[in-house]
């Protein structure tokens, strides 16, 4: 396990070793922490590896320049310049959350970014300051259509935090995917069988054998025209919306090529509260809502949740404990260290 | 069968002779044979009989005056003074359109409205208007929580609608629960099994025995997280954000009590895609997407629809043979011609 402290320092020193400038190791540096403290290390540090590489190969611009267009509105395009995602969409947000402040509501559609990370790093963002915040993004295809049988969406997640007054936020961060891509590498190494209705074979046909996966299904298994079109939704806001890459032209995150920019788009949304109801009947509601659902009966040997309860539950283990390092991180972070003379964030 | 335009002239002429205004007659009509046409009977033609009944009683009222109330931003409220669900969301669409058309975005919440029908009807609208269109409601207790052993969300559905140029719109129209009520309902008169992971007996225990069905699972089956985070989504929007009745305060849509409004929220959002991207771009960008999604490989016996596909197959249909009209319809119709003397809409 190491500090979070101590790994956000490491991480911000590599980043800004590997050339990029401060704004990204700062943004990069948060979104990652953010999934790592939260539980969600598929999108955590350990993807500083990741991220490095693709702003020494080219594929993100670690020293950008943002630029944003706006018409007076309520909304604005950010152009990224190829920023690391989590840069460029931290500011998207933050305009969002300006224009959200004067007009009520507050939209940016983000064209030439990359891989963002945890969307729910940016709805967070939003909830934190008072505001209801969206966050979605497309990727590259994984997943089936319903009837599908050839990957076609993203795993494009949504994500959606509700500023709780006196509480954690109300923060969910879901694959419009049945299952993550992770998961079936997980249940692989581990020999054991997938859900029902959560993969599919070559052919589309659903396959509880992690070996077989070619594809995930969208969420919702015979009704699966309903995460399809939610990953169509995400698709049309992040992509159409901003002109920018199709999930199925999108090149592959993993490479092999790390020069060419991704062309990614993203969406991010905030709206005021107060500007719908007065801010003492919106916090009575969350408070009402969040106290009916915590309090409502349960399945037998089960707990009800609300989005984020458990997230917020790892979160305070993580912070005292710190977070654990898979291997490979392990072995990246003692390249980069000596590499840069950077003083690794644990005692060996 | 019987042809849309009779049935629209019969539903506006009831409405009308039962104390309703034009206003009323008008939009109520318009949502209800939005669903008959494209196939989502549930919330079709077959109101009727339910509409007149909750404006007799009181619970709705059939001569509103709607008042907007706005800061001068993107965003506005709407008090619907318990008017129609139809009336109120058509007007607040109409008003979002407006604020989008000069802002870019515009969002309205209403207050102290009543059903509204398919959510479908008011994405569409927006979307027949050249912009993107969301409207979410929250409705009386369905579904459990994830884990959960007690009905909880209404069905909370979401739709959402893109124009598409020269093309009828994407159309994404579904409910956050694993299945419609009503499927349910079908099942057990049909005597078959219900999908895995959709219902669940009065312990919370997944059950496929229509007859055992005590509430719905939410969207999802084993990550049914997702489908109660959604429908959670939609209830902040729809019944916090303005203030009015969370799901499990609801009364029964069925009654017994028809004198009480329901006070129920709903949420409706338009963006103008133009104001994110040039409109060329936009359009060359759903092209694109769909004719991608339509040309994708599907599994054997089977084919891929983007959504909207299947209604407006079913809306061609309906269009040149008219509308099936269920027994307990057919009756009421027959009850209103004598009782107010409209000529029926079809040969008897």
């Amino acid at each position: 396990m190491a500090p979070l402290a101590g790994v956000e320092r490491f991480s911000r020193a590599v980043f800004l070793a590997s050339g990029a400038d401060e704004a990204t190791a700062d943004a990069a540096t948060r979104a990652m922490l953010h999934a790592s403290r939260l539980g969600v290390d598929s999108h955590g540090i350990r993807l500083l590896d990741h991220y490095v590489t693709a702003i020494a190969g080219g594929r993100v611009n670690g020293r950008p320049t943002l630029r944003f267009e706006e018409d007076g509105g309520a909304v604005c395009r950010l152009n990224a310049d190829h920023a690391h995602g989590a840069l460029a969409t931290y500011r998207a947000m933050d305009r969002a959350i300006e224009l959200a402040d004067r007009f009520g509501i507050g939209a940016v559609s983000i064209r030439d970014s990359s891989h963002f990370g945890a969307a729910g790093a940016y709805a967070l963002h939003a909830a934190g300051r008072g505001f209801i915040g969206l966050a979605v993004c497309n990727s590259d295809s994984f997943v089936r259509l319903h009837d599908g049988a050839s990957r076609f969406h993203g795993t494009n997640p949504i994500a959606f935090g509700v500023p709780v007054s006196g509480d954690n936020p109300w923060l969910l961060d879901m694959a419009t995917s049945a299952i993550p891509y992770n998961r079936v590498k997980l249940y692989e190494s581990l020999a054991r069988p997938l859900p029902e209705g959560t993969a599919s074979d070559a052919h589309g046909i659903d396959t509880t054998h992690p070996s077989e996966a070619e594809m995930l299904a969208p969420l919702g298994a015979a009704f699966g025209f309903k995460g399809a079109g939610l990953a169509g939704l995400v698709e049309i806001l992040s992509a159409v919306l901003s002109g920018m890459t199709l999930s199925f032209d999108i090149l592959p995150m993993g490479g092999p090529d790390m020069a060419t920019p991704r062309g990614l788009g993203a969406f991010v949304l905030a709206m005021k509260p107060g500007a719908f109801v007065p801010e003492e009947t919106f916090n009575a509601g969350m408070a009402r809502y969040l106290e009916g659902l915590r309090t409502s009966p349960a399945r037998a040997g089960t707990q009800v949740l609300a989005p984020g309860d458990r997230e917020w539950q790892v979160a305070a283990l993580r912070d005292r404990d710190g977070i654990p390092l898979d291997p490979a991180t392990l072995q990246a972070f003692h390249r980069f260290a000596e590499r840069h003379g950077i003083p690794l964030p644990f005692e060996e």
